[in-house]
Order: structure tokens, then sequence, then C-alpha cells
């Protein structure tokens, strides 16, 4: 933390007490009192928010209607943990519902099910499925209960005024002074704690502290334990995020991390607005949202980076939540409409309302939301970062992402230097996500897989290169925690020519990498095409394996290949090794060529093979005793060599449908990928196919300015060039 | 072909003969002069037909605002391949085009593209890519090449009034009588050929026949080549078709031959309407085109039954025209009116005018069209046949169905009493298919690969039981050509309990199969669940092996499992086996279980276990060094018994969603399902899970009236029945 917060938390302090005093009606938790007098008074009549409300009115129907059920906690993901989850959504939706349309059944409903649980909590103790002594009460993990107490603020807020005061000593002497209670004395770390469990935490802390009136309470949550800045919510705020609104754990964890930002952001708005939290750090809660939108696939699912569930996306009830409540609050910010109208749901709460009337005002056609956009790593954005190159045309939507970041905590993979690519709303090179059925009770209570660790954590999970078959930092938290990769340059002055470029160091002792990516649009090409430039430095040699997870059915190579398909081994003994199938084993002279179908299109890799090199046919699913892996394809590109530079183009092209049966296009344009040079300095690389078809690709290894010239004769021609990189067509 | 057949062929030689010289005005071969007039009176005000004809003028356009490409040809599945294809699409849609607009630029490319026709062919010889000597010149097999000229019929009687005489010269010498001269001599047999192949080169010739004035020729497509009825059209109308409208060869070439016999029916009902073509055998082809839509799963795709395209569906090209005309020429059938929304587009001539009146005039809201049936196999029906088992209802469309048809032809697959299950809009238990990428060049040329014959037609391939480690027919054409399995009988009158029971003998020396699927709704199941009794009579021990090709992902299994995940062999040699990888094996007392998530659900397959089973988890993709094969996962139940039962239950169940993350249900109703009796006569199967659900179904294995009383005691108890199945529920 800089000293700067440092000196404005402590202000924030002051703030606070001095307001202590100034409790603004209820409610005052889920939404303001002036926002509930919109509800009702337009709530109904507009479109969207139309139907939040009878999703709402759904949902806490079927709850009034049928017995409240409190059971005592037995599982980990099965019926006992799904039904307190839906309690807490039925308790929220009912307490809204009794403040929007008065009706009292959903205050009686949310009272006896409080009472219920004020019976039962106190009996409770260690969670028969927690993992160990510090697990939860209600639920298996702490986690949990954090989620439950923001939502049992929302609905204990909404009905408070209507409650007799003997129902609140007993629901607060039951439940929830005891569960506070229980996180203050046995969870106390969490408070402190930089992480998303900290920041559910920190909202159900403060959010009861405004429920109850209880400003220490919320002050422990904004400040931390000791109330002087060191944990807390702000510096959450301050230390989760990059300056960019990068989430530190990753766009997944985002997604889930940023709905007790967002939930505690306003009811701080609500009841200290002279925080002005929605200023905070310049705006840091707006940035959040929209990086995390920003990584997503063009289909909307989350950029598996590092522990994720590759069907999670912006159509999540926390994104919906987000977006609406910044396009709210920032109404002059019109880069998140799209996304909201993409949702086509809004949140049933105020910011859902005003969403809702902008959307409905809004013209037919909004422009396309997603950028192009480098996101820094890192609380002072100096720890690497993720970068994102996306071609938006009639064609389709082509994403390109590289993972440059810090390790992300404890759910962070050890790969650096990675890279993902979607179009046709689908992934067609993956990161692998994490080996996990999250919720699903047959598969380890839902928890993940013992396979998260031993494979999709390790290196050669994912698209980046792979030394001597150990992991980067050879897969040790403690190392790779101290560590990030580092941007070299991002560029996307033109949006024919979009480049990237990452260094990594300390991966491997005496072995430094350099990946730079662009994403090129041709005139001659009917898609982008993606050009690949690994290279690597060592004094020593080393066995590089750089591995591709395409996805697709195999169509063509020109490589003479051997398979093994009577008799099939492992690839290895151990960092994620162990879980590929050896299945074939290629090699070529000049350049390597795959090529493969994905649903209507077709897709190749073809990369420079003038240094020896193997390329291995791998499948995921070895070692897998539990059936706990997807068994999906890779292609390795394997090298012995000290310094190299693994050259390669990846196009898409042509299609195939299977209703008509035509198939066209079959060869891509680039059929040859040459290193004209590559040193310490700069590469350059040629592509080159069948009609005289020729790019030319150069860029700087050592940090560059824009206006630095360079020069390098290669086979009798002179490249030269300004700045950090440069294409050729012909 | 029986003799009421033979006779109705000679009285429409007769009746043929003598209306020779009474041709109608042109057009009459794609359209008629009537149905014109009506296209150009009301064409372009009525909304799906409008689409129709603008999509035939994109088409037109583009080909006369470029230059005619009549290539060489040079390939099987790349470019000249594709032009030729592109070419005759381009012939018809100009034509037809001529005639609507009278836009004499489209007649001058139609006159243009035959001109340059007719000098280039009486210049080909054997095609280059020809399999061998019987192949085509055009095309690399002559079957294109009948296709094209069906389409340059219909193009040819469009321009044909417009045309110079010089020009009717140079094209008919230059091309269409070469062609037809070509197909005479060369392809004679074709046109007696009671397949595919076979009704496209009647339908050229035919068609091209009334073109051209030649009523000799029309004769030998209607009639065969001796022109007595031993062959041609309505002889493939008698034979290629059961009584119930089941296309021999299979669903996906059902859709494929369907266009011929439309496309020279309609031309045969403008030529010579007192052959009353469309009521033929009892309006044969109305029957055809229901059966054909009727065996596709709830997503529009082909049963893959035999050789076939898994994504192939109701929305190909040729199922538009058919349904289409079917709607026009029997507007007192509306079962296939669904099928005409769903498509949601009309083909561009009078039918698709007709079918988009209709549907522009029908409800809102036409009841699904997807029925529960049986179609029979067979000239007269006595082949067998394929039983569909559908239930429709809130939760979805399950579709459950069971092939025990005659061989089917050269793509006709080795497997008798295998079944699919699809639900979700999506397959859950599959059929493989054919291993071919259709027109995809780099794959043996988008022909059928090699893995087609030595995987997808064996036996192992399918879901029915494979008797030591022999395909059935032994895998032999020339004995399963002659064979053919049985139906034992078909119920639908519960629309709770939906039942389909076939026989087979003599797919291996000694041995008898029946199989029995029951589809059934049970108010205490949220989906519908299927009971399986394959029941098998030996003298002898064998080794029968029970795949279940079910597709997701792995979630649970009660077996105890030995897992071979560090080295992995192939299940056997031959007959299907070498290209299967024994991923584990399974062993369980009592009933055995395995679970897997498809999508949005949970799949459990629970079989009774009390005789010793092992399960086999296997892998489709061993033995496959070109990467042919989808490496999709079965498993396979295998039991060492002489006379035995397989008796399972096939439940959907519960609920996951990856973006709430709500798992449910993982777990069926049913846990164990016990044989409670089985003999030659029936068997008795017990089904049971948590909270006292049970299920007892009784089926005969010998014929019974629907009236025959049986009784068996088992466990201390009666179950005593009347008619071939019963099912309790408790």
């Amino acid at each position: 933390m800089t000293r700067t917060l440092s000196i404005t938390i402590a202000a924030l302090v002051l703030v606070s007490h001095f307001a202590i005093a100034q409790s603004p009606p209820r409610p005052r938790i889920l939404v303001s009192a002036p926002e509930l007098a919109e509800i009702r008074a337009h709530g109904s009549s507009t479109p969207l928010f139309r139907e939040a409300l009878e999703e709402a009115k759904r949902v806490a129907e079927a709850a009034v209607s049928t017995p409240i059920e409190v059971p005592r906690p037995v599982d980990a993901g099965g019926y006992t943990h799904e039904r307190h989850k839906q309690n807490y959504r039925e308790l929220q939706a009912a307490g809204l519902l009794f403040q929007v349309t008065g009706d009292e059944r959903y205050a009686r409903f949310v009272r006896e099910m409080f009472l219920q649980y004020a019976g039962l909590y106190p009996s409770l103790k260690l969670h028969p499925k927690a993992l160990n002594a510090k697990g939860g009460r209600l639920f298996w993990q702490p986690l949990n209960e954090t989620v439950w107490m923001v939502h049992a603020a929302q609905a204990y807020d909404c009905v408070y005024d209507w409650l007799q005061p003997s129902d609140r000593k007993a629901i607060e002497e039951g439940v929830l002074r005891p569960m506070v209670r229980f996180f203050l004395n046995e969870q106390r770390s969490t408070v402190d704690r930089m992480h998303n469990h900290g920041t559910w935490m920190s909202a159900a802390l403060g959010m009861m502290g405004y429920a109850v009136n209880d400003r220490v309470l919320s002050d422990i949550a904004l400040y931390g334990t000791k109330r002087d800045g060191t944990g807390g919510f702000l510096r959450q705020l301050n230390e989760l995020f990059s300056p960019d609104g990068y989430y530190a754990e990753g766009p997944y964890y985002a997604r889930y991390a940023i709905m007790p930002f967002i939930f505690f952001a306003q009811a701080i708005e609500y009841n200290q607005p002279e925080l002005k939290i929605f200023e905070y750090r310049k705006q840091i809660l707006r940035k959040a949202v929209w990086a995390t939108v920003q990584l997503t696939n063009p289909n909307g699912t989350f950029l598996p980076i590092n522990d994720a569930m590759k069907e999670m996306s912006l159509h999540a009830r926390e994104m919906i939540l987000a977006v609406d409540v910044c396009v709210a609050r920032y109404p002059s910010d019109h880069g998140l409409l799209w996304f909201a109208r993409r949702q086509n749901r809004v949140t049933f709460d105020g910011a859902g309302l005003i969403a809702a009337r902008i959307l409905a005002d809004a013209p037919k056609e909004i422009s396309n939301g997603y950028r192009s956009m480098e996101l820094r790593d890192g609380p002072d954005g100096t720890e690497g970062g993720v970068g994102v190159l996306r071609s938006i045309g009639t064609q389709g939507h082509t994403m390109l992402a590289m993972k440059y970041t810090a390790q992300g905590d404890g759910h962070g993979h050890y790969d650096r230097l990675s890279f993902l690519l979607s179009n046709q709303e689908r992934e067609i090179i993956q990161d692998y996500g994490a080996a996990r059925f999250v919720n699903v009770e047959p598969k380890f209570g839902g928890r993940y897989l013992p396979e998260t660790d031993t494979w999709a954590k390790q290196t050669i999970a994912h698209n980046t290169v792979v030394v001597d078959g150990r992991s980067h930092y050879g897969g040790v938290f403690e190392v790779a925690s101290k560590k990030h990769a580092e941007r070299h340059f991002f560029s996307t002055n033109d949006p024919n020519v979009q480049v990237m470029s990452a260094k990594a160091e300390g991966l491997y002792d005496g072995v430094s990498m350099q990946r730079t990516m662009a994403l090129v649009n041709d005139p001659r090409l009917a898609h982008p095409v993606v050009l690949d430039l690994f290279r690597i430095e060592s004094g020593k040699p080393h066995q590089y394996d750089l591995p591709f997870y395409y996805l697709g059915h195999v169509m063509h190579t020109n490589a003479t290949v051997q398979a093994f398909d009577t008799v099939r081994t492992r690839l290895g003994a151990s960092h994620g090794f162990q879980h590929l199938w050896k299945e074939a084993e290629g090699t070529v002279a000049g350049s390597f060529i795959l090529t493969w179908l994905n649903d209507h299109r077709y897709y190749s890799v073809v990369s420079a093979a003038d240094e020896p090199t193997t390329a291995l046919f791998a499948r995921i699913g070895a070692g897998d005793p539990q059936f706990n892996l997807r068994n999906e394809p890779a292609l390795i590109l394997r090298r012995n060599a000290a310094s190299t530079l693994f050259a390669s183009a990846i196009e898409e092209h042509g299609y195939f449908e299977g209703v008509t049966e035509v198939s066209y296009g079959t060869r891509g344009s680039i059929q040859e990928v040459r290193v004209l040079v590559s040193t310490r300095d700069f590469s350059v690389v040629e592509y080159t196919g069948p009609n005289r078809f020729r790019l030319v690709f150069a860029v700087t290894h050592q940090p560059a300015s824009e206006t630095a010239k360079h020069s390098v004769t290669a086979g009798g021609k002179t490249y030269a060039w300004v700045g950090n990189f440069k294409l050729w067509r012909e």
C-alpha cells in the first residue's frame, strides 16, 4: 500500500466516526428509501425491470407457500448445502418484496425463517464436512456463511421496522450476533485478508453493522480488525485490484468477488455517503467491473485464467448486479451499456430499475462494447498484466489473450506467457481452467479435484513453454508468489496490426523468455491471422515444450507421423506430464503444419521447424483413475536448444457446413514460416504461401523507444524499422 | 416385387405410350406454367417465399456478374468439384428466375454456361480421381453427374423456348446427349439399380427426356432399360421404400434420395399427369417424406442409422423441397406443417409458394409434429423396422429409437437391436454414424474413410450385444443382406408406458436375441426413464458385450474400478475392437451404476449384475494413425453366460447449471435393478430406489396375443398380466 492511500484511509476513519449518529431511514442496505419509492412508482411499468420483479415474486411466492426448511447441516454440495443457499436467496427476495408491495406475508416469512435460524444456530458446532478446524458452521466453509450474512443483512434491514422488538432480540441474539462473534473470534484473520474470502467477510460484517446499527462493526469491515486501515474493505479495494481494475485472482474470481464489493459499496453509499465510495481510488469499482466484462470470450464466458469454471459468464447474477450498478452510478460511461443489453436482464434493486430505464431509452443498436486492451496487474500496476486483442467484423469476433500476470494467490496457475484464442463464439485454443465440477456432490463434494493441483495448475496444461519438463517457478507457490512477468509493449494503434509482447525472467534459472503475439488483418485473408514469436534465451541447452491445446478434429498434418495407436504411454511422470497420453510423434523439415476443423471453420498452426523440432500429439486423461479430466487434445512442439525462437502462425481459414455438405479452404494461405534472423536484440520472421503470399514480421527483444531505428539484413534483403515492431506485406 | 405391383407397372406403361404426343407448354420440369403464373403474381408478396426468391436472386446475380467458369475436372472434393456443383445450382436459379422475371440476362447466362459445357464435355474421358473404370467424367463419381443433369434439365427447360434452334443443337449435341449416352452406355446398370444412385439416374434421364422431348428416354427412366418395369423409377418407388415409407438405406440416405424422387415426381405430374404419381402405391411419396422427417432427433438431425453424417438435418435443401411439395400436394395432411414451420424456409418453386401461403395462414401455434411410431422395413413391410418412442412435455423431448431392420444395402451397418437416446436437443447415447468428413478434401478426398468399414460398420460400434467379439452375421455383407431382424410388438396405446420389442435370429449360430425397450413416464420422476431388457438364448456359453455409447463426463460409478491409466491397450484385434482403448474395468455386486453429466442434466445406466458382470470403460480412437475417429467414450457390460438377460434402466435426473453453479439430483431414483425371473417365455425385472420407489416390468419372449394371460411367482409374489407386457408401479 502506498503512503498516499494510508493517508486517505486515515482521513476516512475520521469522517466515518464523525457521521456515526446520522443513520438514514430504512431500507438502507439493499436499496435506499428514495430508490424504493421509484420502484414502487415505476417498477411494474419498466420492461426489463418488470421481469426481475416477476422473477423475485415467483421465488418468494414459492417460498411463502411451502413450509420453511432450516435443516441441520450435513453435506458440502448436497441437499442441506443447497437448501441454505436457497434460503438466503428467498430471504433477500421476500424482504425486498415486502418493502415494494407492503404484503405482510413476505415479512412474516422473513421473520419466521430468521427465528428458525435463531433456533438452530446456537447448537451448531464445526460443520461435519469441514476440511479442518477453521471450517464453517452452517456451511462447510466459512465463505458460504459470509454470503449468507450478506443476504441476511439485506433482508433483515427490509423488515427491521416491521418487527416487534422481541423478534429483533430473538433474531439478533439467536443467529446474527452469534454468527458475527463466530466470524470475529474464529475467522478474525479473514477480515484483514486480501482475498475474495476477505471481501465477503468485510461485506457481511459491514452490511450487518449497518443493519443492526453497530458502527464499530461496520468500521471493522471498512478498516480491518484494528480499525486503522491495515485490513478490511478499503485496503481490499486498494490491493485486490490493479489501477486498471484487474482483479488479482483472475476474471472468474473477479466475478465472484465483485458481488460483495458492489453490495457493500451500495450499503456504504446509503449509510456513509460522505465516503464517496464510488469515487474511491479514481473510480476503482467502475474500472473493476469494466475489466471483468472485458476479460470474457466473445461468447461471454470468462477467460479461464487460473482456477475457473468455463461455463461461468456475463450472465451470472453477480455480473448483472455489477453492470447495472455501474450503469446507474456512472451514467456518463456508456461502454457498459452494450453489455447490459446483452445480459438482457436487470437486477432487482434500485440500480436495476435505473439500468432498465436507460436501456429502454437507448438506441436499438449499441456499438459492440468489447475493446482490445491491456490490463496491468498488481496494486500499483507494475506486476505484468493480461493483454487482449480483438478483431470484430462481419466475419465474426476473434479474440487473442495473453497472460503475463503475477501468481494470483492460491487459485493461481503456474503459467506465464500463455495464450487463449476464441472465435465463432467458441474456444479454438483453450486454457483448461480448473479440474472441478462445482457443487456436484459426487465429484469430491463439488470442491476442487486433486487434478487441479496435479494437472490444471501445472505449466504444461497451458499454451506456453515448459523447460526440461518442469513447471514455471518449479510449481512452488512460495517462489511464484514473489514473481511476475513483465509487459514489453502493447500496441493497438493500427487496428489491422495489433501486437502485444511480454517477458518473463526467473521462471527457470538461466532462462529468459519473451512472447510476442500479433493479431493481423490482411485484405487477402478472409479472417485474422495470429503471428506468434516465442523467444527463449539461455546459455545452456534445454528441452523446450510449447503446447497448443487446440479444440476440434485433426484434418491434416504435413509431418511424418509415428502413431502410438496400439499401446499408449504417458508423456512423463510429474509436473502434469503424467496426465498426458502420447498419441503420436511427428517430424518434418521446413515448416510444420497441423490443420483441424472446429464447427464451421478450419484452423492451422504453421511453425518454423528449420531447427529440429518434434511434434507430439497428446491427449489429456492419463493418470486419472476417477475420470476427473476432460480428454482433449494437444499439439506440443518440442525442441532441444539453448537460445531459440518458436515462430508460428495460427490461421483461421475456409468453411465447412454439414447441412449443405459444403467445404472449401481446407488449406490456409500461410504454408511456410521461416526465421530470417533471431538474436538477443530482435527476431525477423517470414510467412509465405501460395499466390506469392508473404508477410514479414520483426520485433525487438530489448526495450526500445517508439522512435528507435533498427535494421537487419537477412537473405540479401535489408529490413529496417522504427519502434518495437513492424509488419511488411507482399 | 409382388405380382400386384408388376401388373400396376405394366398398366402404366400402356398409359404412358398412349400419352406421348401431348406435351404441355413449358416450363414443365421444375415448375408448371400455371405455377409460374402464381409465382409471378404473388411471389414477392408472400413472406417466406419472398426470401427464397431473394436468395435465388442473390445466387443468380452473383453468377451473372462474374465470368463463367467451366473448369476441366481435377479433384474429388476440391475446387473444380465444388465449381461444377455451384454451376448446376446457378443454372437452376438463373433458369427459373428468367421465367419468373423475364430478365434476359439470366437466359443468356444459362445459354452461355451450357455452351461452355458443350465445348468441354466431348473432350472428357474418365475423371482423374475416379476410383475405377466406372467413374464419372465431369465428376469423380457418376452420381454427381446425374445430379448435374437433374438441374440441367430444369434449367434447359426454362430457356428452351427462348433459345435459337442452333443453340439448342449445340447444347444438346455437345453435352446433354453425350452425357445421356455416357449414362446409357457406360452406366446402364445403374438405371435398373434399386439404390439412390439408381434414382438419381432415373430422375436425370427422365427429366432430360421431358426437357428434350424424348419419351423413349423418359420411359427408360420410368420403367427401366427394358422399359418393362424391371427397373427404373417406379420399381424404385416399390422397392426402396417400405409400405410405411421407410427408405432401405436409412434416413440419411433417404434425405439424399428424396430429392430425385420429388423432382422427378413433379416433372412426371406436369408431363404425364395421367400416371397420378403422387397417388402411386397409396401415396408412397407422402409416406416416404413423413417417415424421413420422423426419423430425426429432437434437434432435427437425422438418426445416424447406417452410414450417416450426423450434422445433416431437416434443414437440408432436399428436406425443404420434400416437405413443401408434400404440404402442397397433400393439403389435407396437416402433420407436416409443423416441420415446414420449423424449417422456416421454403423452396423456390411452385410448391414453395403454396407452402408459404399455407404457413402464413396457419395458426401461430401448430402442435408438435413428432410422433411415436414404428416404421416397418422391406418392400412389403416384413423385414423388421425401426421403432421410435417419444415423450414430449414441458421438461423437453426425449426420443428413444431402436433399429431392427434389414441390412440396408452397401451403406448398412452390422447392428441389429441397437438403440439411440436423445434429449435436451442432443445425443445422450449415440450411434457413431460413419467415419467420414464429407467433401473435406484432406480427409481422403471427402470420401468414406477406411474406418467406416473397420469401425463404424462393425457391431461393437453400436449399442447392441456383440457375441464372442465378432460382428453380427460375421460382418459379412452377403450373409447380412439376406437377413433381417423381426418386430415382436410395438405399443404406444398408453403414452406413459410406450414399449417396443424386437427379435433377431441368426446373428450368430445358435444364439437368438430379443430386446424390449420401454419409455416410461412416472409421476414421481421429473423425466422419462428407459427400461431395457436384452434377452439372449443360447445352448452354449458365450462372451456377451453390451455397449452404451454415452456422451458426457463420468460423475460416479458404484463399481470397484481398476484404471489402466499409465499404459493403455486395445480391447481386441478385429471386428472393431481394435479401435477401442481399454480405459478401466469395474466389478460390482448387485447393481452396476454409471452416472454422467451432459449439459444441464445427469444420466445413469443402472444394470442388474447379479450374474457376474464386468463393466469395461472404453474410448474410441485406438488403431487410428490418421486421426480419423472421434475419441468418445463407451461403457461396455461384459458377461460370460449361455442364456441371460441384460436388464437396465437409463434414467435422466437432476440439473446442473454452470452460470448459477446450481446442481441437484446427481443420484437417480433407480438405484437397483433385479431380474426376478427370466426364461424362454418371459422376463420380470424389478427397479427400486430410495423412498420405496419401485417399478416391476414384465415382458413375453414368445409371440402372445393381446388377450393372452401370463402369471409367474418370484420372491413370494405372483405377477399376473395380460398381453405382451405389463408395468407395476409402487
